[in-house]
This record gives C-alpha cells, structure tokens and sequence, in this order.
C-alpha cells in the first residue's frame, strides 16, 4: 500500500485518510470516480481520465472544486510524496456532508488513494476469459459512480460459474461488463462495441482511435446472435487493455481461442501507453 | 446533532466517527442501513427494524458481527449517552476494508449515527403531497442498500415539479417512493399496496396488520389505472407514518384532499406508537 494519499487536496499518511461516518457517497452511495495507471512513475492517460472525471461530476450534479490542471498537479504531487513506480490511482468525488442526509453539500469529498496496480495474469491473455450474462443495466451508466452493488453481490456466483465478470445484457442487447466495455470482432473483421447502457471507457475511445486506422470500427448495440456470429470478443478497461473474451455462458466466441486482431488492438494500447509515458517523463 | 455516535460498537464523539476512504461502501456503494425514530427516549420497533437489518445484511452477504440483542443493547447505551429524548437514528452496515478493494470483509463495519427527527409539516398532512412519477426500479428493491442514485440526481427535478419525492414506475405497475411503500385506497375501500420491486418497510407492514382490523386489505401491484380509479393514496415510512398523496403528476388522486381512511391509518399507526412506547420504557 501507498504511503501518503490525499483528502480535500491535502496530501496526508494513508492510515489517517478518513472521512466522517456522514458523508454522502457513504451513506447514500452517492459518488463517483475514475481509476489510472501509473507506469513508471507517470500517469497514463491522465488528461482523458480527468476529462471524463469532470463530466462524471457535471452529470451528477457534483462540484468538483477543482479544475483539471489543479488535479493534475495534485495527482503529480502524490505520486512524488510516495515515489511509485507502478500503481492504480483511485480518484472519489462524493456528495460531501449533507445537511439534511440527502441533498449533496457544495463541500464535496475529494479523494485520492494509490493501490499496488494488478493487470490480469498472462494466462489470461493467452486462453482468454469468460464471462457470465446478467440481465442487467447500470443506472445512470454514462457515468462512473461508485454503485457496484451488483456485481460484488453476484461474485460468488460468477467465481462458480469459472467467470472473471458478469456481462450486462438488456432487452437482448449486450452493454458491458461490471468493470469493462465490450468488443466484438465480426467475421468480416469489423469491429464493434456497444452504445447502449455503456461507460463511454478511456481505453475503450483509445481501442476506438486506434482501431480505425487498422479495421472497419462500428459504435452499435451488440446482440446475442451477433455475439454468436462474431470471430473474437473482448473486454477493455485501464486494468485489461484488450482482453480475449473466449466464452459467455455457455456460448463459445469463434474457435473458443483467443483471436489475432484482439491481440493485435491489445499490442497497439501497450505501444500507445510507452509513447506516451516517454512523452511525459 | 447527538455528540456520540458508534462506530464497530464504540461509542465515540460524532465529530471523531470516521471510516478510513478505503472503505467498501464509500468506495463501491457497498452498504444496507436501517432507520428508525427515537421518541421520549425509546427507540421504536427496534425489534422489527433489527430483523429487517439482519435480512438486509444476509440478503447482500454481508457479515453482521453482532446478534439482534447485541445490537439492541447497544442503540440503547447510545441513547443514554446522548441523553436524546427524540431523534433519527441510522445503523450502516459496510463491506469494510476490502483486501482486494472489492470482496466484502468479513470485518464489516456498523455504524450507527443520531440525527434530528424532522417529521413532514402539519400542511403536508391536511393538504396532501404531490409525487413526481418516474420509470425505474430499484436494484435489490427488497433490500434497504445505501444506493440513492436516482432520486437524490432528480432531486432538482422533483422540487421544481412541488413534489416531495418520486414515484417509481416499471413496465406499467407502481411500486414505492424513494424512501416510502405506497398504498392505494380504492372506491369500495379496500387497501392496496405494491408487492414487486419493493421494501418490505416496517410502517408498511405495520400498516398492513393495524388495517386489517377494519378493513379488507391487498397485496397486489398498482397499476396507474387503479391510481386513476383510486380514492385515497399515501406514502407510508418511519418518518410519514401514513402520509396523504393528492396528486401523482398531473393526475389528482380522488377528490384531490387528503382522505379519512388514509388519516384514521395515522391515527392507527400514532397510538400504536404511543402504546409501544409507554410498554417500552
């Protein structure tokens, strides 16, 4: 664990980093977040993740009292403070403490915690993963708020089921996993991941941007036959990057094998983060 | 505010109750809490709000450290303390300080906090309130989680439509209010209230047995025909007792004055209250 995490901007021993038993996103659930990666010391990517981190707040009626070159600073500071190399960065904005228990204080909580960063096993990437389908959709599921009550209700069962994740599906449509988006990959190489109900992912707009200049991309809801008919699947998140999906329930994606051009976008996010972290040494 | 509250079953100055921002339900929205109303110092129905705690907590597979009697005896030393003779009090439970920042520990952590009790205005009861109607569904309905996504989002909305709170809505049938069950009265006088995607509430169940008395009582979904056909309607929890709803929208409910069956269900609910109290000293 980090030494030193941050509450209210003010850098601080993570053993005393705590917020009072009232405070908004504890009691009501009312917050929201964005996670990065640190590599080497640099937080990648950091300028998307506050973007997004922005937007969270405004669509949840959060002030977030600082600006993004603030946070930025803030975020470089920490880092520094605990001299990381190689962590996942927790960034929490919450409702504060409320008058009245409900109404979100303009006194909102910052808060920044630094975690060793674990990406999934080589494994992993190598066989590919499988997914458990859940009917489902997340609230508000353009933003990322702290609401996981869900999937960490339904772990158990999908350690049972040899998952790494549920997969969201609504009205026939897939939308995404717990903590990832989804990808497929049709036969004619298109690739195409969902709209609908979906976390608009860092990784998932870089995959997007850096896809197109390699395959045909389509941004559309993805149902079961598609899913039934793709060649490849897989997961984005900052923890993933592109994760083989090779079966969801009980359905087999293509040969049951990791595919090329999933591994292909995988090999192209890795090569985009060291261009960017020797950028921003 | 009350100077003490608990934390892990302490008991501790509130200004010092904190948790550590690792905690599981600040940080993934992870937590069930209960509430209920302290009056000339006796904690009400705690027996049924402690047994709902426990469902709650087993529901979400959550580990409650402490037995009803445990947690009984502890509301109580934490009255004597405050010397609060009336108040609001809240027990959380969270999923603690998670290893992985995402299974529930089995170290979870109980909260309990003392508030002012601010029961609706005497208006509110001779006049009726208006609900803002809204398709959704509670996630875990029958559940009492942490998660006030939604209504505290529309919280703008519903004020600026003169409502008091939403009304859910799913697939045409009613089912509760943010933080209230919901009963129709219809024409021949029997009493309605909603069974799928809602909290069982303990003023609800109440309600149920106290009605049944004197009149036929149903446990059935609402449909928004029946609310059209209805001649009362009110919203029922530990701090409305049985509130009069008038108006759903743009809908009035009956002659659009509070009715005397809801009223005399109040009546019911406050000697109920009162005999418990006296019994309970």
């Amino acid at each position: 664990m980090a030494k030193y995490y941050s509450v209210n901007g003010k850098i601080i021993l993570a053993k005393n980093a705590k917020v009072q038993v009232t405070d908004l996103g504890l009691i009501r659930g009312y917050g929201i977040f964005d996670f990065l990666k640190i590599e080497k010391g640099v937080p990648l990517f950091i300028e998307m993740h506050l973007e997004r981190f922005e937007q969270s707040a405004k669509e949840m009626h959060l002030d977030l009292n600082y600006s993004i070159a603030d946070l930025k600073k803030l975020v470089l500071k920490l880092i520094a403070k605990n001299d990381l190399k190689r962590a996942g960065l927790k960034i929490i904005l919450t409702g504060g403490y409320s008058e009245d228990g409900y109404t979100p204080s303009k006194n909102t909580n910052l808060i920044m915690s630094l975690n060793p960063f674990k990406a999934p096993s080589k494994k992993a990437y190598q066989n590919g993963v499988k997914l458990f389908p859940h009917e489902f959709f997340r609230e508000m599921a353009m933003v990322k708020t702290t609401n996981y009550l869900t999937p960490i209700l339904l772990l158990k069962k999908t350690k049972e089921a040899g998952a790494v994740d549920i997969l969201y599906h609504w009205d026939g449509k897939i939308s995404e996993s717990s903590r990832a988006n989804f990808f497929i990959i049709k036969k004619d190489k298109t690739i195409v991941t969902s709209t609908s109900n979906v976390l608009k992912g860092v990784t998932r707009k870089r995959i997007l941007e850096l896809a197109k200049k390699h395959y045909k991309v389509l941004e559309k809801d993805i149902t079961f036959r598609d899913l039934k008919n793709a060649s490849e699947a897989f997961l984005s998140s900052t923890t993933k990057g592109a994760l083989p999906v090779t079966q969801v329930g009980d359905l087999k994606i293509g040969n049951g094998k990791p595919g090329k051009i999933s591994t292909h976008l995988n090999d192209l996010l890795k090569k985009e983060a060291t261009t960017y972290r020797k950028k921003n040494k």
